[in-house]
């Protein structure tokens, strides 16, 4: 498999990171108080101070302290996270969606009468302002399009090639280099404290599933995504599953609930969410006894990355969106609003 | 929770088992060699020697030895287990049919129609000869009947107070305590050698989820199964997940091949069936690289337990049988089969 060579950094200096952490930890045991205090406090460290990081520290304080009222048993440290807009860039367009129109430039010239039908004009068209726009149903012509029609083992394939070429317009970047450090940082931080952090996004899960396990420290089962259906066949005794043109799961909005319940079957105890889409992932999340940590990724920093939502200036898409209401309820139900602007010291690894 | 003592008894034991192979495990670097070999043929005390054994302690040995040329990666390393009839008894009806008559029994002054129509009147007259010919859109009508209308957490608490009162007719003990000693150890053995072992059965997923953990040391979120719609509801900010009458998912045949992409998206080394319903699970894992585990239990002890399928004696369900052509099947493609008579030196942990 291919790894770009950034990307093996930043997974290099993740290990190293983690490697420190399990060294200072076995050696804090001789340490004083002080030096421990320390330790504590190094694994967020491309945060600024404030209440967001201060949130994390405090929640996995509370959680894994045997003393406190808050203890979580080991078996039950479960941590959601949306990826789009949370852990990666998702602007001026999912980087699947960005996926899904190189596919169909590939696929062009099989299908002529694309040029003249939406949803598929527009992607042709490089019409992001018309894109932005795209019914749930819309998406689901595309993905049948470009995500179907192969098996499993070849649409992996397909993906891996193509994350290691694919270049984001702005960053000049492959797509898997756009993650937020101090999100990889709370990965880390979460797995150090045997928190199991899982993916659920509204994206495909089997095209998350081509990178998670390098770019996030994810394995593939802990990555829920909408799929579509898979038909088992077998000839001659050779199995194959084919991937269908037919949604199976939609995990986006209550489905992130219903996803977690049907993937994990426990409620989780952190979430971390960017849009509507992660509202009853938050909410669910929340429905919980004892500390719960609920967090929205707010884009607010368009020197460094984009500002959208209530922050403005860029258009949002039409499913999955940082709403003015959604920072009504966010300020409500005391969810925790993580600005990028003031609350992350850098935003990519590469900074 | 309600937890009946020898459940909990043999639970201690496990833990015990795990402590001593620990144990045993972090001093044999200072012993010898014959005392290492001991140490790893322990695990699997309730087996008889013979092939059935000598497969596993050869594939975990092939498997997790680094100079082996069919050495596995850690996080690669996964294990499925079908349930019913393979980790405990299924005979003379699966435990979850049992639950849902005694449902159906306190459910039926609800219903007067369910004594004058079918599926419904075979289950309230016990009749176990017709209820071993239901077909699967039967057992959905049953399943709709009595696993749903309510709430994720108020089911488990049903399925959980169920399973520590009702007993089975022959054994006159809960349905928790039939599971087989000899497969309780080979899911510790390979947990002791980092396989993450997975159920995935035809059977309810959330059935199952309320006494994984506890009798078999597997997580919810380790258990895949069969399953219904659930819908979210948010009344004043008070998230739910309701059961509806509604199929989701049939893990079942071919269902537990695309189950196990859909929930884990690696193949398993090593998968453990005893029925046509296990064949394609056993197939798929068949279809990789490597040294690959596959498994038939066959029931041919009517003394001990029960004896079906091609060892003939008493009828098998219609759904998920071991039928003739499984048995030749097994044969031709050498998935090893497991006789209870001979394999097995005790079959349940109470002998």
């Amino acid at each position: 498999m291919d790894t770009p060579d950034d990307a093996q950094d930043r997974i290099g200096r993740r290990f190293t990171l983690l490697a420190v952490t399990t060294a200072l930890a076995a050696t804090a045991i001789a340490e004083s108080v002080e030096a421990q205090a320390q330790t504590s406090a190094a694994p967020l460290a491309s945060w600024n101070d404030g209440p967001a990081k201060q949130a994390i520290l405090d929640f996995v304080r509370a959680t894994t302290d045997p003393a406190n009222k808050h203890f979580v048993a080991q078996e039950d440290r479960i941590a959601t996270f949306d990826q789009d807009g949370t852990l990666w860039v998702e602007h001026p367009l999912y980087s699947q969606a960005m996926f899904a129109r190189d596919r169909m430039n590939a696929l062009a010239s099989q299908h002529p009468e694309w040029k003249s039908q939406e949803p598929f004009q527009s992607v042709l068209a490089n019409d992001v302002a018309a894109v932005t726009q795209f019914s749930e149903r819309d998406w689901a012509e595309i993905v049948f399009a470009t995500h179907a029609g192969m098996s499993q083992a070849a649409f992996l394939g397909i993906v891996t090639q193509w994350q290691t070429t694919a270049k984001h317009a702005r960053f000049k970047r492959v797509y898997t280099e756009l993650v937020y450090q101090p999100m990889i940082e709370v990965l880390a931080y979460l797995r150090a404290n045997q928190f199991e952090t899982y993916i659920v996004t509204g994206g495909g899960q089997d095209f998350v599933r081509a990178y998670s396990q390098r770019v996030y420290g994810i394995p593939t089962q802990k990555v829920i995504g909408s799929s579509i259906v898979t038909k088992y066949v077998s000839e001659g005794g050779k199995a194959d599953l084919i991937r269908m043109p037919k949604l199976f799961f939609n995990d986006n909005y209550d489905g992130k609930a219903i996803g977690i319940d049907l993937f994990i079957g426990k409620r989780p105890y952190a979430s971390i969410g960017n849009s509507t889409g992660d509202r009853e992932m938050l909410e669910w999340t929340s429905a919980g006894d004892g500390a719960r940590l609920k967090m929205l990724v707010y884009h607010d920093d368009a020197e460094r990355e984009y500002a959208y939502g209530p922050a403005g200036g860029l258009p949002d898409t039409k499913i999955g969106t940082f709403t003015q209401a959604l920072m009504d309820e966010a300020k409500s139900r005391a969810w925790t609003v993580i600005s990028m602007k003031n609350d992350w010291k850098r935003i990519f690894s590469f900074e």
